[in-house]
C-alpha cells in the first residue's frame, strides 16, 4: 500500500461512508454508539486526525514526508491509483495549513524534501519528539453524496508524528513498581541483555535498599540502566523501557528518570516488601519515582494528545529485524505485542478506561517494501501479520478496523528482471549507503519467523539503500495483501 | 559577602527572628499579615526555599557549588565567619537530601566539584534550565531560643537555580502583542542592535501581514529573529527577549516560538490594526502565538514554581559588562530594571497580582569580586547599587528586605601588595584562561557608570581567571558594603 492509500482510506471513508454502511451494521452497534456519534461529528467537520508512530528507525519521517509530498504534488491521476478523489479528477488542491497545536514541533517537511532532493540525496533526519503538520484538502464531492454537482468540500488532515517508544510505556500505567521490576527481570534473563546489563548489575549489587535514600547512588545506577538500554538498542533490541530514558528531552538529569528495576533476589536478601518500604529509604524512593514517572510523564501524553487521534498508522521495520537476527526479531515481536496492547479496546483495557481514545482505524505497515523484489511483498505482509496475529483478534472484536500492509514511503529502488543461466531472476536496482549503483536480488522474505535452527545456518541480508536520485524520488512502491503488484513512477 | 553569608542570613533569621522583631514592627504590618503567617509557618518548619538566578554567565553554578561545598565541608569556625551557627560551634552536620521536585534536574554538584578540583581546574558547565538541590542542616539551637540547651534543630534548605532570562519574560505578561512590538522597536533603534537585525529586517520587509498565515515564512523570520538575539548576546547585550528563543528546550521547532515584533511603519503601510487583524492572517497568527507564549510558556513557570520561593539571590556580572563597553553596560542596566520589575510588590505589580509570591528577602550580588583587588570591592558594590537605585526604593517600601553585595563564589585569586617605585600597589595573583600564573592590578572599578565621553578614550580590562589550583579552591573572598574586607583561606 502506498502512503497515500492509507489516506485514501480516510478520504474514501469520509466521502462514502453513508453508502458503505459496514460501520453502521457492525454487530457491536449498541456498544459503539458513542463512537458513532464521534464519527458522525468528524464526517460533518471533514476532519481527520491521523497519528503516525513506529519504533526508532521504522521510517516515520520518510513516510509523512512522502504522504505530504504526494498530496501537495498530486496532479495526475496515474500516480495515485487508490485515491478516488484524484482518480476521478475531483481533487482541487492541497496545501499545508496552520497547525493546531502550537507547542508541537512543526513537522520539518521542507528540510526533509531538501535532503531527499539534494545532489547526493540523504534520508531525512529522524525526529526525537512529537511533530505535526496540517493539510487542507479541497475536492469536489462525488455525485452520490452532494446535492449539487459542483459543491466543493474541504478535508482537514492533521498528521501527528510521535515516537513509538512512548507507546511502549503505556502498559506501565497498569503496573506498580514491584510488577514492573518483575517484568524487567524477565527481559533481563535474555542472555544478551543480561550480558549488556553487567555494569548496571554491579552497581546495584551493593545498594542497600533499606538505607536512607541516596540520590547520587540512584542517579548513577539509573545512568547505567539507561546505558544498558542504549546498548540494547544498538544490539537490535526494541522493547526498551522506560521510553523516556533514551529520549529524555527536558527531563534530562531529573530524579523522575532516576529509577531502575530491582530483582526478587535482592528484595528477598534485604527483606524488603515493596508494598511497605521503609520511609525515605532507597526502596521507597524507587517506588515513588516510578509512580511519578507514570503520573507526570506517561499519563499526560495520553491525556493531552492520544485521545484526539482518529486513525493510527504503526510502521514496523521487519526487514532490519530479520537482518539483525533471531533475538532482534523476537524482541520486535514482543515490542509489537506491547504496542498492540495499547490499542485493545476491551473494557479492561487501561487506555480505554483512562483516556477514551476514539481511534477506529489502525493500520500496521511493514516499511521499506522497496528494499525487496515485488514478488516478495506478499510474504512481507504475511510476516507482519504473523507477528500481529495473537493480539489482533481482540482488537477486531472490539470494533476497531485494523489492516496490515507493506509500504514504501520513498521508493529507493527500481525492480526488474535479470537473465541468469536462461532463468529470469527478479532484481532491484538502487544505490547502496555509499551512493554507488547496485543491482541485486535481496533474498526471500519468510512468511513467518524461521525457528532457531534456521538461524544457526543462515542469516538475512536485505540491503540498506540510499534515497533515489531525483528521477525516481517520491514514488511509491505499492502493494496490498492479495492484490496484484503495481509500481508507479513519476517524472 | 560570601555565598555562605547569604545563607547565614537565612539561618540567622530563622534562629533569631523572635528576638529581632524588625519584621514584626514593620509599618505595613496590616498589609503584610498574610506574609507574616507564611513566615511563621516557615519558621516552624525550619524550611527555606532559596532561588538563585542571574543572566547567562553571571556565575550561578559556581555560586551554588560553593555554597553547598562550604556547608557540607563546614567544620572549622574560621572559614565561616558570618555563619553564627558555625562560629558558635552549633553546627552538627549538613548533608544533601532527596530533592522535592522530581522533574527538575538534580543540581550537578558532584560534576561541578570534579571540574573545579581536577588537575587543570575548569569552571563548571553552565546549566540550561532549572535545577535543584536540597540540604538538611542540623544544628544546636542557640540558648536564647531553645527551652533545652541540648535541643537539636534541622533546617531544610532548597536551592533552585533557574535562568535569569526567564525573569526577563515576566513583563510580557502585562503586554499585548502590539505593546511588545513597540517595546522591541525601542530596543531595535540602538544602532548596534539595528545592524545585527539586518537579515531579520530584510526577511520581514516583504511579508504581507494581511495575507493568509504562512507558517513557513513566520518560522523563517522567527529563526532570523532568534539569530539576531544570539548575535546580540555575543555582542554583549543581555536584555534578550523572548527568553525561550535562546534556550528553547523541548519547544525547539514549535510554532509557539515562531513570532517576532513588527514595526509601526509596517503596520501603517499595510493598514493593520492589531486589535482587529484579519482572521488567519499572518498578523493574527503573530498575535495568537505571542498570547500562547505568555499563557503556555511564561505563566506556568511562575504559577508552578516562582511562588514557592522565600529568598531570591540575583547574581550580576558588572565587571564583564564594563569590559564589553558602554552599550553592554547600559543594556545590563536595562535588563536589571526589567528583572527588578519582577520583584516590585506594589498592588499593581503583575507578579504579585497573579502569583502571590512570598519572597521577603532579595539579594543582588555582583559576582566575580575576586577578579578585582580588595580595596576596589566597595566600589563594585556601589556600582551595583547605582544600577539598582531607581527601582529599589519601591521594593523596600513594600516590605521586601533587599541588599546589594559583592560575592566571589570560588576565589580564583590571591591578593597582595607589590612594590613599584617605592609605592605599594595592590595586586592579584591568579591564572589566566590558559592556566598560566599572572600577577596584575586589574584596574579601578568606577562607583557608577562613566559617561559616554569616558568610553571614547578608555576601556576596562578586568581579567578572566581560571579556577584556582587545589590549594585555594572553594574559598570565599568576602566583602560587605561598609564593613571591612576579609579573606578566608582554606587548606
Amino acid at each position: 500500500m502506498s502512503a497515500l492509500s492509507i489516506l485514501f482510506f480516510q478520504l474514501h471513508k469520509v466521502d462514502t461512508v453513508f453508502m458503505q454502511t459496514s460501520l453502521l451494521q457492525h454487530p457491536n452497534i449498541l456498544q459503539t454508539k458513542q463512537k458513532l456519534k464521534l464519527t458522525a461529528a468528524r464526517l460533518v467537520n471533514n476532519h481527520v486526525n491521523l497519528a503516525v508512530t513506529g519504533l526508532s528507525g521504522s521510517g516515520k519521517t520518510a513516510f509523512i514526508t512522502s504522504l505530504v509530498n504526494q498530496l501537495i504534488e498530486a496532479n495526475e491521476a496515474a500516480h495515485l491509483p487508490f485515491f478516488s478523489v484524484v482518480r476521478e479528477s475531483r481533487l482541487i488542491g492541497v496545501k499545508r495549513d496552520i497547525q493546531p497545536n502550537l507547542s508541537f514541533s512543526r513537522f520539518a517537511y521542507e528540510e526533509a524534501m531538501a535532503k531527499l532532493t539534494q545532489t547526493s540525496p540523504e534520508w531525512p533526519a529522524s525526529t526525537k519528539g512529537i511533530s505535526q503538520v496540517r493539510l487542507k484538502i479541497k475536492y469536489k464531492k462525488s455525485k452520490g453524496l452532494s446535492k449539487y454537482l459542483t459543491e466543493d468540500a474541504t478535508l482537514t488532515l492533521d498528521i501527528t508524528d510521535y515516537p513509538g517508544e512512548w507507546l511502549l510505556d503505556l502498559p506501565l500505567l497498569d503496573m506498580d513498581y514491584a510488577q514492573w521490576s518483575k517484568h524487567c527481570q524477565g527481559e533481563l534473563s535474555d542472555p544478551i541483555r543480561h550480558d549488556l546489563a553487567t555494569p548496571f548489575f554491579n552497581a546495584v549489587a551493593n545498594l542497600d535498599l533499606n538505607a536512607r535514600g541516596d540520590e547520587l547512588a540512584l542517579q548513577k545506577a539509573s545512568e547505567l540502566y539507561t546505558q544498558y538500554l542504549i546498548d540494547c538498542q544498538s544490539n537490535g533490541y526494541q522493547l526498551l523501557q522506560p521510553g523516556r530514558f533514551i529520549l529524555p528531552g527536558e527531563l534530562s538529569g531529573a530524579p523522575v528518570l532516576h529509577f531502575f528495576p530491582i530483582t526478587d533476589l535482592q528484595l528477598e536478601q534485604q527483606g524488603i516488601d515493596l508494598n511497605k518500604p521503609l520511609k525515605d529509604s532507597n526502596a521507597e524512593l524507587l517506588c515513588r519515582r516510578f509512580k511519578h514517572y507514570k503520573t507526570e510523564v506517561v499519563q499526560p501524553f495520553y491525556k493531552d494528545h492520544f485521545k484526539g487521534f482518529d486513525r493510527q498508522v504503526v510502521l514496523v521495520d521487519c526487514l532490519s529485524a530479520l537482518n539483525r537476527g533471531f533475538h532482534s526479531y523476537q524482541d520486535l515481536q514482543k515490542a509489537l505485542d506491547w504496542l498492540m496492547g495499547s490499542f485493545q479496546y476491551g473494557s479492561s483495557n487501561i487506555l480505554n478506561r483512562l483516556f477514551q481514545p476514539k481511534i477506529d482505524k489502525l493500520v500496521f505497515a511493514a516499511s521499506k517494501a522497496d528494499h525487496i523484489t515485488p514478488e516478495q511483498q506478499t510474504n512481507l505482509v504475511k510476516l507482519l501479520e504473523s507477528m500481529l496475529h495473537s493480539v489482533r483478534k481482540q482488537i477486531q472484536f472490539d470494533g476497531v478496523s485494523t489492516e496490515s500492509t507493506a509500504v514504501s514511503a520513498i521508493r529507493a529502488s527500481k525492480s526488474g528482471l535479470c537473465q541468469q543461466n536462461g532463468e529470469s531472476i527478479p532484481v532491484l536496482q538502487g544505490r547502496n549507503e555509499q551512493g554507488a549503483a547496485i543491482t541485486l536480488f535481496p533474498g526471500e522474505v519468510p512468511q513467518s519467523c524461521p525457528g532457531p535452527e534456521f538461524w544457526k545456518q543462515q542469516k538475512f541480508e536485505f540491503p540498506k539503500l540510499s534515497p533515489p536520485p531525483d528521477e525516481y524520488t517520491t514514488c511509491s512502491a505499492s502493494y496490498q495483501n492479495g492484490s496484484s503488484t503495481r509500481f508507479f513512477t513519476r517524472g
